[in-house]
């Protein structure tokens, strides 16, 4: 045993030293490749939340007028639309009119309405309306309130899914309430997009003392401007688990549910955290880091059927997968926090040739090269994370603006998987063209302005599979 | 680029080559520890579930007696205990005496009771008592259907919890209702055990079409002979799921969590699947490999709250970690689905110094050395597992016998994390004697007989953190 032991050392040591003289050679190869960690830095990395009396929160003049009005799809295709909004003194009419002009909304669809405590929290009447067998690429004005105060807003619906129906998306994380938080959302708005796919976080009510849900209601006022004209797709984040056993609220995402519904039904889902939708030329499917993802669970049956059966890539071309705890990540914070979901779902991902996997929850913004890290066997040592063009583009975008602040301590060296990497608040852009190209670029807030800070042509996988794409053009 | 290119494959390629020669002289290295596959193998692999009117599952005479008894921990001290048993008929009398002789059952406890649908299934009705202030290491006798037919059970209270408790555990996993289940059964009444840790996957109902409950029934009768006088701890394996969307069952674990109560609550848990209990000198955890376990779930928040601040190892010096789905399994079967956990958890498991992690799911016999996979950075390439005396020893027992038969196909060569391992149905049992010592055997179901095939003297990581046990001794 003791000449074992020996053996067992002195192979340990020159293994060691072997693999040391491969690393630095494979560094060197791969210099002239690194990753770009940019130098810009905001004046004040702090951020404070908007005060309850800001305008943004305002309430919305008229007795028991509607307010936090938001939508989301309603099905899988874009004919439909569910509509949400709270009334704060009663529970009014959860009637919706809608029309193709304001002064010809001559379409009614009735709602439903729930509440919800939490702990001393008593919420307003949310009410949610299903509209239905609306059609493609049209505008329709809306309104709610009937019998109280009426407000009207309009949509405009998505293109009929098809493989070159063009769509901008907006893509924002972790948005919380702060003034960098509206800069984001105004930095977004003045860019323009169709729709948002929102990756998770939203109120960050639970930073407040007994997770104060008053501010999931001041969040919902803020973000009105925006999410009442276009559809937000949602993913949940931990900010919205809102689990607070110490004063008995031990129902994971209470608030969320009660506020944020999905059209996971549509998508052939049990729970409405892990669902798709059809937007133009793209397929999103939205899961869910805060779930069960273990074999034989239901969010990890479901998303095997719907790689399997339900992703069409001749009739939408581009495969985006949303999660809130990003997969890559070489900040700090949050460090391989996605790893147990990397681990369950990335051979998927890179066999289904997904072309993006955004996420949120690092308050900092990352761009990965086409990268994958599925040869391991917990025998064979194959670890590390390779350059794979049948991988996805993998992108970070937690730094909407929340009030925990940025994540501003990157790992060092910056890793080989990371192509860009910045420690700024910001939101992105994906401008989908048609089959084969969409123009992606990340806009930093620049002292109260908007910069494209990064931005890159990515091109398809399944139409263009073995195109080098992905890196720095910036 | 082409020059960085060419460097990249040269690199690559001599990276390789000398991967390859460290990892031979590694193997050598390693030959005199390699583990043990052994050759036993039953006679027929095969197995076939016991019929509908086989013995063991009688209905007891009697209009609507009792049937189904059950019994686990109602606390976490061993002072109280769980009674849960079914009527067929009606809903009876949910009333439970008990007291210190047979004819002395001389207090009374109230309980509850539930029923569910299951597609086209109904269930009896199910009754949950629970009896509290009972003294330890104590004989009660107790029995319930009154008014209707009366039946009497017994079982003896836990010793105190205390650093020298000897306590007698047997370890089943996966036992399903056949032929082989039978004999496991049978062979673990024979070696007399107090408790059972019981490692998921009980009736394998899913497995009948349209998942039939009353196969849920005829289990919970096969397995009343040892339950209704002694606790089991209950784990949730895949087969609990019973996730069928398709017949429109989405609700995961109903017949599981109607049936089978666990003390969650006394354990600071909000959900039955992740809890713990003390025995004697045990502090048992029990995790859910099929409930999420992410950073920031509620099964993560009480695994950290768990093992900071309620783990007392000289109060109970033993500490033992449930689970269905193993974190190292070498067979084929299943192999590398547990590393989503194990990525998660396998930090806290070694730091805390548990002593053994037991896992059902794979359907043979496997104990590890003391090993653990911990270095591993996405960028460092560490993912080796590696001898570690602060680790536990991993033993996967998923062999009680059920109807899918043994997972005969181990992968070769054997790990070196494998210390044992071999393809039969079988039990386990774990007999602590003082703080420092246990034994460890498993028993082999050897065509009708039971045999010790592998049998290792645990040491604890408390109190003997540094004493390299687990080995072999068969």
């Amino acid at each position: 045993m003791a000449a074992g032991a020996h053996r067992r050392q002195m192979a340990v040591f020159l293994a060691a030293a072997l693999f040391l003289a491969a690393v630095l050679l494979l560094q060197a190869a791969n210099a002239a490749d690194a990753g770009v960690t940019s130098k810009y830095r905001r004046k004040l990395e702090a951020t404070v939340d908007m005060p309850l009396d800001a305008d943004v929160f305002r309430v919305p003049p008229g007795y028991n007028a509607p307010q936090q009005v938001h939508i989301t799809l309603g099905d899988q295709e874009g004919t439909a639309m569910l509509v949400s909004w709270v009334t704060p003194n009663e529970l009014g009419n959860t009637t919706v009119m809608y029309g193709g002009a304001p002064d010809r909304m001559d379409m009614q669809a009735q709602g439903i309405h729930t509440r919800y405590d939490y702990f001393n929290y008593t919420s307003g009447f949310i009410h949610h309306c299903f509209l239905k067998n609306l059609k493609h690429s049209t505008k329709y004005y809306y309104a709610m309130g009937f019998g109280h105060t009426v407000r009207a807003f309009s949509f405009t619906t998505p293109p009929k899914p098809g493989p070159d129906a063009p769509i901008k998306f907006g893509l924002i994380g972790d948005l919380g309430q702060t003034f960098d938080s509206n800069a984001t959302l105004s930095h977004y708005e003045a860019n323009g997009g169709d729709a948002v796919l929102y990756l998770g976080d939203l109120s960050y009510a639970d930073h407040y003392p007994l997770h104060d849900n008053n501010r999931w209601d001041t969040w919902a006022r803020f973000v009105e401007r925006s999410v009442a004209y276009q559809p937000w797709i949602w993913t949940a984040g931990n900010h919205e688990l809102d689990y607070a056993p110490e004063i008995g609220e031990t129902a994971p995402f209470k608030p969320f549910t009660h506020r944020y519904p999905t059209p996971y039904r549509a998508a052939g889902s049990t729970e409405p955290f892990w669902y798709s939708v059809k937007l133009a030329s793209a397929h999103v499917i939205v899961l869910a880091s805060y779930s069960a993802y273990g074999k034989y669970t239901p969010q990890w049956t479901w998303l095997q059927d719907e790689l399997a059966n339900r992703v069409d890539r001749n009739a939408t071309p581009w495969l985006i997968v949303l999660v809130h705890s990003p997969w890559y990540n070489s900040n700090s914070y949050h460090y391989m926090e996605g790893e147990t979901m990397r681990v369950q779902f990335e051979q998927w991902v890179v066999d289904a040739r997904a072309d993006l996997v955004l996420a949120g929850h690092v308050h900092s913004y990352e761009r990965s090269h086409r990268v994958s890290n599925v040869a391991y066997d917990i025998i064979n040592g194959k670890s590390t994370p390779v350059r794979d063009p049948r991988a996805p583009v993998y992108v970070t975008i937690g730094d909407g603006g929340n009030v925990e602040g940025i994540a501003n301590n990157f790992t060092e060296p910056q890793p080989a998987y990371s192509a860009f990497r910045e420690a700024s608040f910001g939101h992105a852009t994906l401008d989908i063209k048609n089959r084969t190209h969409a123009y992606y670029a990340w806009h930093r807030n620049q002292d109260g302005a908007k910069v494209v800070a990064d931005g890159v042509w990515i091109t398809n996988r399944h139409w263009m599979p073995t195109n080098d794409d992905g890196d720095t053009t910036h």
